[in-house]
């Protein structure tokens, strides 16, 4: 086993466990929560699960309730934490959309965090290997929420052949357009904003990235965030003129928080479960 | 409207609220959540739920997914948080198991708790008066864990009267017989052991309490306070000897956490819509 047990709770049946394991990308330890059904030996299958800014790995599976749509499935779940952490490198926890629990999923070239912030790799290479050769699983399915849900569009469209199937809640869809975005990549990437677009999911649409699968968004119209950062509207008309199978729910009175999540995970897990069987 | 609406979450189609409102009873503000079904205009019935040590009035309402459950029902709950705070009492808040986040539902008596911290008071009359006078409630269930299931053992006998039904998760059964209850009973009710009877469920059932529906107990195995402090098996005995009907479920490898009381929610408020008919 490559990875440590740190807490575990019996939940629906099956387990819920706190882990942490050293990382190759990242060059650190690296925390993450998995879920796993009730027969373990069976699974199968992982859907990866990337938080927003300042999460941990602990928010989605205390507050989601998505183990009860899992117990008795062949598929667990697994949530990394957001970005490497304690590093010393100046300014790192100075803001909550930077640095610690702001990694964006790229691999960053700036001087500062090319060495650590290598999270695209992380999650395309480090977990999918720990989810194969620790729990046996062939087959993966991602989605996030906002920058999780960025992370998520854009890894899955970029390792496509990876990722069965690819969702979202309130993802970032457009970051090289929106502050959150542009602050993200300047500091990770550098001030040359050609460089950027490879992480940008309405940038790889236009290039011409597509799934074989529908990828399934939902997005709350209550959302603070959903005018200036989320920019949903700027891929679902880049998808129509490209024929991307994209659908997008716009939920009335819904907001950015894990109420909003909780209330829909459940579309999603069954969506993803539909393309992992 | 007597209380103040301070955060509000669209969730499974109704609506999760943060409140405060002034008590009368502990002449504080106290804070609470609430989870109103989709149509406000039809509630009809209330569950209060009663938290553990060092709760607020946060964790149910975030970690439960009871939200889900009442959606669509008549029944809405209500999560007060679990003592008066910010007293400046000295101590109030030096240890995770007395004052602030500890009230132990009991009217206090000792000089330095006996101004503010009549919690038992606020439950049993100023919340069901909130309940009737601003939601329109007419039935009421009570439930909790921990520390608040006591409460909810203990104030449900007490008002058998007032609440159709009553459910616990891992709840302190007899208080006078374990570390945390004695410690809370001396510091808020004084060293005179035979006036703590009053509040503990166990010698309540002894004098003769009883209800008029069966009452239901989750304990998981793994609990690790279950063996010195919640004494479930106290109270199973003397219910055998005297006839109440209570249910107890020993649920193995579940603990005392938030993801024992996700894994069994469903069950709880199943059993309380019955009887809130």
């Amino acid at each position: 086993m490559s990875f440590e047990i740190i807490k575990r709770y019996k939940t629906f049946d099956g387990e819920t466990l706190f882990c942490q394991h050293e990382s190759q990308s990242t060059k650190t330890i690296m925390k993450f929560s998995v879920y796993l059904p009730d027969k373990i030996e069976k699974i199968e299958s992982a859907i990866i699960w990337l938080s927003g800014l300042t999460c941990t790995e602990e928010n989605f599976i205390t507050k989601a309730g998505a183990q009860k749509y899992l117990s008795h499935t062949k598929t667990m779940i697994i949530c990394p934490d957001t970005s490497p952490r304690g590093l010393g490198i100046p300014g790192e926890d100075d803001s909550y959309d930077f640095g610690s629990g702001a990694s964006f999923y790229v691999n960053a070239t700036t001087e500062n965090y090319r060495d650590h912030y290598q999270m695209y790799d992380y999650i395309s290479l480090d977990l999918l290997k720990l989810l194969r050769e620790d729990f046996g699983v062939t087959k993966y399915s991602i989605m996030g929420h906002s920058m999780g849900g960025h992370g998520a569009l854009m890894i899955g469209l970029k390792e496509k052949d990876l990722f069965h199937s690819i969702s979202a809640f309130s993802p970032i869809v457009n970051p090289v357009e929106c502050a959150w975005g542009k602050k993200a990549f300047n500091g990770y990437l550098g001030s040359n904003e050609e460089g950027w677009k490879s992480y940008d999911t309405c940038e790889l649409v236009k290039s011409g990235a597509k799934h074989k699968n529908p990828i399934l968004i939902d997005q709350g119209l209550q959302d603070e965030f959903y005018p200036d950062q989320l920019l949903t509207k700027n891929l679902e008309s880049i998808a129509i003129e490209l024929g991307l199978d994209l659908q997008v729910y716009y939920r009335e009175g819904y907001d950015h928080s894990y109420y909003f999540i909780s209330s829909f995970i459940e579309s999603h897990i069954q969506f993803h479960l539909n393309y992992l069987k």
